[in-house]
């Protein structure tokens, strides 16, 4: 361990580097699923590290649903997960870019998010349980008293000063350094990549971005008139930044779209040489890229990953993000960071909507003032690793045999792969008959090469939701037509 | 009288009608400047109509600054006001749809809105003095505490059902049946205006609209990439329908875009025949109308006027309003009722921003529902009344000879044409370093008709702002090369 130990380059942290061994040991079968683990002390011996060390790899392991501790007993090798979905051929015969048809799918998952009667695994919204809501509701109440216009004049412009100030604090962390008036205020990051989109491309564009993607972002470059030129995916490693090249060589492209950290639907966070790699990609091919980093505050290791705006020296970044995935998604606070584009997004923004509602602005700008935020994140980081990892064990034993699914770092959504003989489209309508919603893997792509993928939302898993999973894994096991199934047939 | 009062078909009440006819023979010089005008016994003798309809004719014309009441000595006329502006030529040389160039001045004058520091005369901003701000504040905090979700869920797709229904029942008063699932709640009006213009009109296409015109329009006309086609507006009438009807037989339309009532710059509100035209002239040529209808609620006569929508009956009028000029700008609530373009717009809006803050919904929701509204509106029309009325007669004092203003019967605007040689870019400059906003002529057309006019906000004149007026007053007069204006050059 110690040579590995020196080749430990700052970043990741040694418990971290262990439980990554420990992991593949089980993944490559030398230890084996419900096989019993050395212990503690074993492991410390054999590794040449500190008991300590060790004990906080297990509990990344524990969490992760790798292992398990079984009291008086010691630790034991979790039902094995499913495997991982297929890496993507990074050299498919290179389309070129598509037209974008109309889906009134996207619409109908958004809008049966406002049904509380559902089980919501469609949408990514987050679990209101983890919403600090009383206390914003609270603070907004008491920003409201005390400030002089009560928060009904408008926030100008680039938004609240304070909130903006307190971004620029706050995002100092992922490695970029912005000042107050680099950064507007937006309705949620949605209106953020919006107006990105909107000063970068024309009707007739063409936008890249690696596949499978955020549904409503399809639903953007089709509203703008946009085509879109996908590039490969890998679930492990993100965008395959050969195929970006060679995509780049043969197509005139406006911008470049990415969420950089716990990608929207595969939860892959780019490697920070990976996003340097990137940045200089795009800078020679002279495209400016889109950034939305709506999950990074949401690493399961606690570590604030970096961000692709933090290598930009030519100001082509333009940086988005949002409260909603942390705080509170129905008060729209989100931002954006538009570099060399700043006058241009302004003049978007006023053309748009003017200004985003002040009061929500006040309360967000008083949360991260007042230092709960960190805290928040903490708590919510574990929670949301711990329900991804327990969804994903759910899916193992719920779904189809062959079905794969990924390990998320962070964030709280799960891609699924499922056997090729059944149809998402057919699952989703099934499940949304027994009230559940779910994402069909074709909505995240022009082409038809995930219509056998889903995408689960697990902030939302739990004991009480677990019933819908093994249920949806039932009509899949129908469609797979591999099984009796017999709940859903009487 | 009598006869006149058999022709007054409904709409009009007779004291409108006695105040009309007393402003028309002061205007007529039939009772002149400083003249004592016939007691109100006497007058009511005079025209056989109560005593009553008299005093309330009189009060009006006190209101609008025709009359003054003089203790213990009768009524007297005012000071002459300024003319009309000119009515616009309604057959000019037909000019085809234009191009529209970036202006930053747009940008800079919604900016300078945040200036505390400043007299706002540019934005037409409410009275703060105006807005219930404590109360809507205090409704709030208190819908927030009991919330379920304290306010921080998604209002997905169309918004809170409860405010919607709300709306709906609110604009009956305009003569428009619409249901809680034909609204959609928006980042205030100007999201509306955006989402409508968006899924209508493609980059290239014509919007035709009435010139001059609010000049965020011609912003957003830019940034989507529309040619403008501008028609003749008359002070008094508003749209001049020949010419639309001779613009739409001549070219390619994809929209029209109106402020009906209390158009904003001219103040100008829609006849209902006009409205009911307009709507049949565009239903004829089948071209959709947004109609803006920001200031419907601020009739100072208190009479809600119709809109055009209420004469729609396939469906191709887009309704959009907000809260902004009667409750709270910064809360940022609007809504639109897309008529056919519902589903359209949906997609727009889910692209767009995905949902408006909803803790500020719920408090609009709970203002309209506690029936605080209606008389909310019934004072700050009065307000808004005087306000335009003392505006208008402080400008007639200052400016120079020539100078010709505007008479609104609803809103807070006030258009002033100033002789030929004052230049308004030039003018707000000098203003601008005096502190003063205005909002020149040229940025309300893409033609350089109005450069010698201004708008003026008339929500902040005070006895406090007068001096404002005054000085900008002067500089006009400097401009005009026409006097002494010793105050700004010692």
């Amino acid at each position: 361990m110690k040579s590995t130990g020196t080749q430990n380059k700052g970043r990741k942290p040694l418990y971290e580097e262990v439980a990554h061994r420990l992991s593949h040991m089980v993944d490559d079968g030398i230890f084996r699923s419900g096989e019993k683990v050395p212990s503690i002390r074993t492991m410390s011996n054999r590794l040449q590290v500190s008991i300590n060390t060790v004990k906080t790899a297990y509990g990344i392991l524990e969490d992760r649903r790798i292992i398990e501790a079984r009291p008086q007993s010691g630790y034991y090798v979790c039902a094995k997960l499913p495997a991982l979905p297929r890496e993507p051929n990074p050299r498919p015969p290179l389309l070129g870019a598509t037209e974008v048809e109309a889906g009134e799918m996207v619409e109908r998952i958004l809008r049966d998010v406002n049904d509380p009667a559902r089980v919501q695994f469609g949408a990514a919204i987050p679990d209101p349980g983890l919403l600090p809501s009383e206390k914003l509701a609270r603070i907004l109440a008491s920003e409201l008293r005390r400030t002089a216009d009560h928060g009904s004049g408008y926030a100008m412009g680039l938004g609240l000063p304070r909130l903006r100030k307190q971004i620029a604090k706050h995002i100092m962390r992922a490695g970029v350094t912005l000042a107050t008036d680099d950064i507007l205020i937006t309705t949620g990051a949605t209106e953020a990549v919006f107006l990105a989109i909107s000063v970068l491309c024309h009707p007739g564009d063409t936008v890249v971005t690696s596949r499978p993607f955020y549904f409503n972002f399809l639903q953007m470059f089709r509203e703008r008139g946009l085509k879109v030129l996908e590039v490969p995916s890998s679930p492990t490693q993100g965008i395959h930044l050969d195929a970006l090249e060679r995509a780049l060589s043969r197509n005139r492209v406006s911008a470049c779209l990415e969420v950089t950290n716990f990608n929207n639907p595969l939860g892959v966070c780019l490697a920070e040489e990976k996003k340097r790699a990137l940045v200089a990609i795009l800078k020679r091919h002279r495209v400016p890229l889109v950034e939305d980093d709506i999950n990074g505050d949401l690493a399961f290791d606690g570590i604030r990953p970096g961000v692709c705006k933090a290598h930009d020296d030519t100001g082509t970044v333009i940086l988005c993000s949002s409260f909603s995935k942390t705080l509170a998604p129905g008060y729209r606070v989100g931002w954006i960071a538009p570099g060399r584009h700043f006058e241009a997004v302004i003049r978007q923004k006023l053309v748009t909507s003017i200004a985003s509602a002040t009061p929500t602005q006040l309360a967000v700008a008083e949360f991260l003032t007042s230092g709960g935020y960190a805290r928040h994140l903490r708590a919510i980081r574990k929670a949301y690793r711990a329900k991804t990892a327990q969804m994903a064990d759910a899916v193992g034993r719920a779904f189809p045999p062959g079905t794969r699914v990924t390990r998320p770092t962070g964030g709280f959504t799960l891609w699924l792969e499922m056997p090729r003989t059944v149809d998402s489209l057919a699952l989703y309508g099934l499940a949304r008959e027994q009230g559940i919603t779910i994402a069909p893997g074709r909505i995240f792509s022009t082409t038809d090469r995930f219509g056998h993928c889903i995408r689960l939302n697990a902030a939302l898993f739990s004991e009480k939701t677990r019933w819908a999973v093994e249920a949806v894994g039932r009509m899949a096991h129908q469609l797979a037509g591999d099984g009796p199934a017999q709940d859903s047939t009487d």
